[in-house]
């Protein structure tokens, strides 16, 4: 089936204790849709970027087969972030940020667009997520990304999304932020309450935890060798998780924990090169055999006492 | 077969968001071997107390069928610690430590502990850890615990000591601290080199990563409703991995894999409750029960694509 993101296309200028990039192709969408290309038959991207934005960024989207019909060039310059990390790999320090043409983005889908069955809002205003749901007829699957700064200071709105989508991808402090609770798991049942069907909570290399209303899912990370660039490596978990999805065209238990296994192997990839490069390089069977790997190296049986 | 620990026994006053003891139970011999005991048939503890030692303490171990026979009384006052832990559950803040009489340890086994089969040297000086090893006619398993303390001031003889054990429990600062790299996975490599035949990195309530000559495991923690008091984890995680071995007398990549899903369930309990109430208020079946529930929050299969 068909799959929607709806985030940021940017120019990110990263260092890490690995190196360092001036201006290399950045933003949730573009790890996302990459990232769900991997799977998915038909990515959709709406985006916006500015005049500035090289033409070679958009023809390696479009060379991948993602539709960039909702992607609009608007007068202005593109979203540019900068950033390091150090060498714990822990959240970076933003050393500049200009929104450029994203401070106004109003997510306008084409005509096109609006039968997906999956959709992806990036982590934007939840008025604008709200906007998106929207204009989409009937969709299979709704899920949405958020940050402290939309529960800190967009709390209603973000409510009021969180009754219009059926997944919600978060952070563990996060959790603890939306739903005032210590506990993780409390918190999660109380943003359950709140509608959504599914919490993916994200805990970056320390593995993912979902949880609904049948269940638990507890995964590590996959185990990397060495990280040259964590950038990008929610928004491609994202991308690998919808994607998967959207590629069997069916949501039940099963299937929601083989994404989050999908989301991970392709996240692992990400961080494993700057910008898109490993991400973009890497090849069905390079996925096929590191999932198998994944399940190797996690299998158990039940001690017997 | 008999597992022999060698560690502290101590007095802990511990505050946390969920309520506070005074001089309780504690210490990591005592966790290692409440935990252990619910596998192993034979426990045997190596420890010092001073003469302010409660009874009941003592009584308690005893009463679980722990062996105290090398638990020394020597004059003086035993070890105690304080601590006080904040809503995020991590590294407490110390208010006091008073080593006293574990200050001189000087571990000696009695004659009946010198064939133990499965043997841990809790986190003391390598020195005093090698003179353990010394004392015990050919073991089956020899697992140290270390920390950052000793891998600073005493690498010469800790790395001495490597050359005599078979495991190492560690968590992934110490790897990195250990071996001079900041990949997890080259920094273990790079330890198992130093001759133990495995590594179990231990990360908390983000789980552990068992690395051996012969390939990886990764294991998410067991997800905790709520948590009360973190005091003992690693020990009872050590004890419970283990006690498991010893039970069972094997030690293949499969018992392995096992003895770390044992450890990460008693941890998960320990947790539950101040000092040793939880762990030593469980039943077999309770532990069963959780190692089944776990089995089935970590399982998928391999996504197709």
């Amino acid at each position: 089936m068909s799959l929607l993101i709806v985030g940021s296309v940017a120019l990110d200028s990263v260092a890490t204790p690995k190196g360092k990039v001036e201006d290399a192709l950045g933003g949730s969408a573009t790890y996302f849709s990459i990232a769900a290309k991997h799977f998915a038959p038909e990515v959709n991207v709406v985006a916006v970027i500015g005049e500035d934005f090289p033409k070679r960024h958009v023809d390696l989207l479009l060379g991948r087969g993602i539709n960039l019909d909702g992607l609009e060039i608007k007068p202005g310059k593109t979203f540019r972030w900068a950033g390091v990390y150090d060498e714990s790999f822990g959240d970076p320090e933003t050393l500049d940020t200009q929104l450029n043409v994203f401070e106004q983005f109003a997510p306008c889908l084409p005509e096109s667009y609006c039968g997906c069955g999956f959709v992806f809002l990036g982590n934007i205003d939840p008025t604008l997520q709200r906007q998106v749901v929207s204009q989409v007829k009937s969709p299979v699957l709704v899920a949405a990304d958020t940050m402290n700064f939309w529960i800190e200071g967009k709390l209603d709105e973000l409510k009021e999304l969180l009754k219009e989508i059926d997944l919600l991808l978060i952070n563990a402090m996060e959790v603890r932020l939306l739903s005032g609770e210590k506990s993780l798991l409390k918190g999660a049942r109380k943003i359950l309450d709140m509608r959504p069907k599914a919490l993916v909570i994200k805990r970056g290399e320390f593995g993912t935890l979902m949880v609904t209303r049948d269940g638990l899912f507890a995964l590590p990370a996959y185990p990397i060798e060495e990280v040259i660039d964590p950038t990008g490596a929610g928004d491609s978990f994202a991308g690998g998780f919808m994607g998967y999805l959207a590629m069997r065209g069916a949501v039940n238990e099963t299937e929601l924990k083989r994404a989050v296994v999908a989301g991970t192997v392709i996240a692992s990839f990400n961080v494993e090169g700057f910008s898109i490069e490993r991400l973009s390089s890497i090849k069905r069977d390079d996925i096929r055999a590191r999932m198998k790997h994944f399940r190797e190296i996690t299998e158990f049986t039940v001690p017997e006492i």
